[in-house]
């Protein structure tokens, strides 16, 4: 059964209380929001329409009531079927204005008229994982008219990473259906395929399944080992004695799940199953300590402890995992100094990755969200010795 | 037969030298960019990875020589593996200097040690359907560095808009295949399906056709009329004299469509049969119009007189088509004022939009090329007549 779609407008109303709480410790009038997640995060508002660079949007978090979206006329219909009562467009593109006279205003309007003379009453994302979508000319207008803007990253960040029930729900879903098709892979991939054929097999065999979408896809195929994992497919044939990395980021309802699976076909090296079997002990050893009150670095720490005893040349991913939510990737990192709490249902992955030789890389993934007691896997996991196919 | 995958190293080369011109013009040192468009264009870096919002990447355009990769180490593989020598990499996220020293280091390599106290010579775009990809944070940080920076949208616009033969190759190619699946709806489609389901059934068919992926999908339907045209699925079933838009952008090789259809079931009511041959015959008004040295607000002319002679009541997208590329808009903008000059090898979308009764619009879409002697459709014209299913 699938998770029912959308939210209550209960779940929008606890994200703006929760938020206006945070708001209201730090003597904040508003919060100015502007990428994809960050305004569905408030508003509901759901559209692949965000892949067209030309118009900005945005939405105002006042410090009392419901969130104020501020957007081009073409979304109006869209947002007004949200929760969301107070919609302000204009026609976009306007190049000489867009929005920022219409923004402008609605903050005043919010904050006071003496917005720019009492700096620090305005929050914007300004740190790591965010960036201001909008074009730099208009940033700066904006801060020329609003004075200094306060870096609200940690509030947006402490908010996001801790998921509702029901967003669990769609993670649960999503990395159910990429588990059936990560175990239909053995009766649908034969060597002889090229690596696009099988990328285009597999990416249709999880729509199959029911995933509404694959944005993130990548893999690669190499025999003996595999040197990059971020690839797109290319033309090469499969053959025996190859290795293959899929990792991908499908979604249901427009939440994420992303791991990754490796496989043999027809035989392996005896270095390649070793590789996957130390990769797949470092993210028992995440679960094992992964609970609220552990650090990120605690997690990569103990993953970090079992590539290293099992020859660790190192890699160059940069951390061990990460949040998951409305994005492939979000906050937290699994890395020796990010130093986050993990807190009851955050959703995260591991992902160790060993290189276990020069230009041989082997990385694991698995999802779940942080129960009382510890992990509650998301994704199905993987099994403990090297598949072969 | 597919087009070839990727582009011979000429390509970049010309890309780069076209790109130096204008630059020397300008006397500039250096340009930066930092989206995901960009950064591809000059180097051929093709990744769905960019949709962690984690790290930055960066490339740098010099005065002379081949761009420079300031990246994060996950993509030094991958990155080695195009036609740029010069990759640095850092390890990231590192949220405290997550490649902010690398790249002003790099930037003060080629623009000269004195960059800070000689404003004006490295350039950014900062302008209309850009952004700067990486927290604001960092972007003070980087002006705090760097001195004044010039936007330079013109310039990236310039180049990007004029497409060689080998892009338009890969836009034909999907414009095709999307123009099949469209073909096909009429055997997929039927009453009794939901939203949900049709909207799963056509993305299936554009990948059974050959394309790579669907990123972009959005439509609706409605009894005897659609209010929105951007929105995604819902459970509603299709029933007797119900409308259907499906609007998509496909890709092949990373180069999009972008066009739309609409048809009927069963029947269809007088008024939106003619709300549809309004628009089509918009759409032949500014076929006409196409040609080079004429303007964007000349093509924008053209379909809205006709939009008006049939009772237009306006409409809210701001604009009647626009370039199309890596991007599922690029610019320019068909608009009363935007004034874009037409010129050969440009690739844009039509997509005139009629507000025929109130909540009630009709959009069409066409893709094109520009030759010497006006418009080559790469997608399959539409019907004239309102297709009933």
């Amino acid at each position: 059964m699938s998770p029912e779609r959308g939210f209550p407008e209960s779940e929008f109303a606890e994200r703006t209380r929760r938020c206006q709480e945070l708001m209201a410790e730090r003597g904040l009038g508003a919060i100015l929001v502007c990428t994809e997640p960050e305004v569905r995060y408030f508003t509901g508002f759901h559209t692949p329409f965000w892949q067209s660079p030309t118009r900005p949007w945005f939405t105002i978090v006042p410090a009392e009531g419901k969130p104020i979206a501020v957007i081009p006329g073409i979304g109006e219909a869209s947002m007004a079927a949200t929760w969301i009562d107070d919609v302000r467009t204009w026609s976009s593109p306007q190049p000489d204005d867009d929005g920022v006279t219409l923004l402008v205003d609605c903050l005043r309007e919010v904050v006071g008229p003496d917005v720019a003379s009492s700096n620090g009453v305005i929050g914007l994302p300004m740190g790591p994982e965010t960036h201001v979508r909008m074009p730099l000319r208009d940033v700066d207008r904006l801060r020329a008219c609003l004075g200094e803007l306060v870096d609200v990253t940690d509030i947006i960040s402490s908010l996001r990473m801790v998921k509702s029930e029901a967003e669990i729900a769609k993670h649960r879903h999503i990395c159910g259906l990429v588990s059936n098709a990560f175990d239909e892979l053995p009766n649908i991939l034969s060597t002889g395929m090229t690596e696009r054929q099988a990328f285009a097999t597999f990416r249709g065999e999880i729509l199959r399944q029911g995933a509404d979408d694959v944005p993130y896809l990548v893999g690669a195929t190499g025999h003996g080992g595999i040197d990059d994992i971020i690839r797109q497919p290319s033309d090469r044939t499969i053959g025996d004695g190859d290795l293959l990395i899929f990792d991908t980021g499908s979604t249901f309802d427009g939440y994420f799940s992303d791991f990754d699976r490796n496989f043999a076909f027809t035989t392996a090296e005896p270095d390649a199953i070793d590789a996957y079997r130390a990769v797949w002990e470092a993210t028992e050893a995440g679960l094992a300590t992964v609970r609220p009150g552990a650090t990120t670095t605690e997690i990569f720490g103990a993953m970090n402890a079992v590539l290293k005893a099992n020859g660790s040349l190192g890699n160059d991913v940069g951390r061990m995992g990460h949040g998951l939510g409305m994005q492939v990737t979000e906050w937290p990192s699994h890395t020796a100094s990010d130093d986050t709490v993990i807190t009851e249902n955050m959703v995260l992955t591991l992902e160790p990755g060993l290189l276990w030789a020069p230009g041989r890389a082997m990385v694991h993934e698995e999802n779940l969200v942080v129960r009382a007691n510890g992990p509650d896997l998301l994704s199905r996991r993987a099994a403990p010795e090297l598949p072969i196919i």
